[in-house]
């Protein structure tokens, strides 16, 4: 990405070590357009409150006078209200255009934080410190940030790259079991999508995987930072249809989403099911072998994740959101799908029908409820 | 701007031309990544609500479909509340990637609609008609959109350049006076900051320029537009210091409108009394010959503009809101001035000391009451 390109550092017990790292960077930039702090904002959640403390103690001593605010948990978070929020803090503290914004969180704080940075005095400096494995592998990387609106997830929003991300493997051990879980449902993705090498050693490697061994872990998150890098180097601001492929399961999983009411489901949790009904779908339209799917299910179900949505919504609740995806063209549905292990791609104009039987299908219904 | 380049068309009685010009850039874009339409939103406001239906006649005409919303009059307007007006119109089309939206008013308008734009579904395509002689020669060119907060103007926002720059001078005819004549300072400002050659012929055809003459205007308006677009290209993102110099006056200006209160004086005349404080200034640091200052604020007062900030603000107060100026660097003062006509510079770290004696000045003041 060029001048805005930047470092993705993995470690473990990392945090302190920030502040000493942004120092560094500040004064190797100091000159330039891109100059950062002296002014440093943290922004976290009551979850990350002891991080963001780690964090923001690092920036004081990396020589930033640092500040912090801390949005409220969950979901119902990612609005314009949160941002808002961040936007006052800024202002009263007063930041500038080399204050730095650090986010210290999973991905609701990453992409409220981001896209204040993104709209603060037209851009002002980031940095990411993702604390749930979904975050580290998959929102932290790649510059999107945003909010909710109503009417859809991430309607609202940005492409503004951070300057470093920064992972502190240990952060995940204070994660409740399911957002770790869900974490996974991604690690999945990248595999099914994207590297069947990647694949094989989760099916290798799913039961230390599945207890948090830092391990198994750090080679793991390393490969998925490197592969998404990599889809965002070629498309980074989904023009091409490349960096589409990482969306692999998301139309199924945003409907889900919308249609359960936002907050009910992990996000990870909507993506494994959304990857189940893509599989099939790729495979009912004869694009996929069912080995694909059989595999990809095992995977998930090992680590304790759904492959079918929950409950019998209408099909047509989850095709209307579909319709409002800000993916679908002129209320068009495209799809990301498998083809064989690691490779997917975006299928335009898939037939509303198959979609909808695989949605009775996947739930067992009997052929003659389809419209 | 490579692929973000766009034309900036001037022409009288060309308002329903439009649609047809964008069903013609929408066929040459139909198969890339910037694709536009088959949507199409006008935003516009109580003012322009003529106009607005004339430019959604045309894209109908165009081949569009298109829907409208008017937003309240005035700088209140200017919030992130108006943009979220927008945002729930687009929302409820549904808006995807490829939906415009055409900005019909003036720079409030272009700039909450062009920021609903850069941040709607990561940026969708937009197109600017400036109707009044502001934004025809300042906001409308440059892709800087945004909205104020509490604490600062345009505080919030994001650099999205519109596909097209839309100029019909026929429009400035239901212009109110003052706000006509707020727009020729902007257009002294280029002469002044950038162009002395321009400069000269505002002096010489300063009264068929006061009332509107088209044939006077024509060549002025499409002047101010080219140096604007030559700095915009120099410095897209307002990081090299080069853009900086289109702020001449508005250090000033912002800080005059701020305190005060939004809404009281228009942009205009804060700048031209900002431009006859940053003269004031020049000559004061001995950097600009005192002929400049004269013969800028002679054409300002010949154009009905305010040479002075009316009221005696506290010098503190201006100065308090200068250092929030996301302009500033670290509290620091920075200025543009003038060094000849035609020709102006950022200078950094002025001695504030010489802005209170400038604010003393200006009224009149006796030396002793500068603190």
């Amino acid at each position: 990405l060029g001048p805005r390109g930047y470092e993705i550092v993995i470690g473990a017990g990392s945090l302190a070590a920030l502040g000493h790292r942004l120092r560094d960077l500040a004064r190797a930039t100091a000159a330039g357009s891109l100059r950062l702090g002296p002014r440093a904002l943290v922004v976290g959640d009551e979850n990350t409150r002891t991080y963001a403390t780690a964090v923001l103690d690092g920036l004081t001593a990396g020589g930033f006078a640092g500040d912090a605010v801390l949005l409220r948990e969950g979901e119902t978070a990612k609005s314009l209200t949160a941002v808002a929020t961040i936007y006052d803090k800024l202002a009263s503290m007063p930041a500038d255009r080399g204050t730095m914004v650090v986010a210290v969180g999973g991905g609701v704080v990453g992409d409220v934080a981001g896209f204040a940075a993104a709209t603060y005095a037209r851009g002002v400096p980031w940095v990411v410190v993702p604390t749930t494995l979904l975050a580290m592998v998959d929102s932290a990387v790649g510059g999107k940030v945003g909010v909710n609106h109503p009417r859809g997830k991430n309607l609202i929003g940005a492409f503004h790259q951070p300057r470093a991300v920064w992972i502190d493997l240990t952060t995940l051990g204070t994660l409740p079991e399911r957002e770790y879980r869900s974490g996974l449902a991604e690690v999945v993705k990248y595999g099914v999508a994207l590297d069947a090498e990647l694949f094989d050693s989760l099916e290798a490697q799913a039961e230390p995987l599945a207890r948090r061994d830092t391990g198994a872990l750090g080679p793991v998150v390393a490969r998925c930072c490197e592969l998404k890098a990599r889809v965002v180097e070629e498309d980074e601001q989904e023009t091409t249809g490349r960096r589409a492929v990482l969306n692999y399961g998301h139309t199924f999983a945003h409907a889900f989403e919308a249609v359960a009411g936002y907050g009910r489901w992990l996000h990870g949790e909507a993506v494994a099911a959304g990857m189940a009904c893509a599989a099939r779908l790729a495979v009912r339209v004869g694009q996929c072998p069912p080995d694909v799917e059989h595999r990809q299910n095992r995977l998930l179900a090992r680590f304790g994740l759904p492959t079918r949505p929950d409950g019998h919504w209408l099909a047509a609740a989850v095709l209307e959101v579909m319709r409002t995806d800000k993916k679908a063209v002129s209320g068009r549905l495209r799809f990301v799908l498998p083809s064989r292990l690691g490779a997917a791609a975006l299928v335009e104009r898939v037939d509303e029908r198959a979609v909808i039987a695989v949605l009775h299908e996947i739930h067992g219904d009997p052929p003659h409820e389809s419209p």
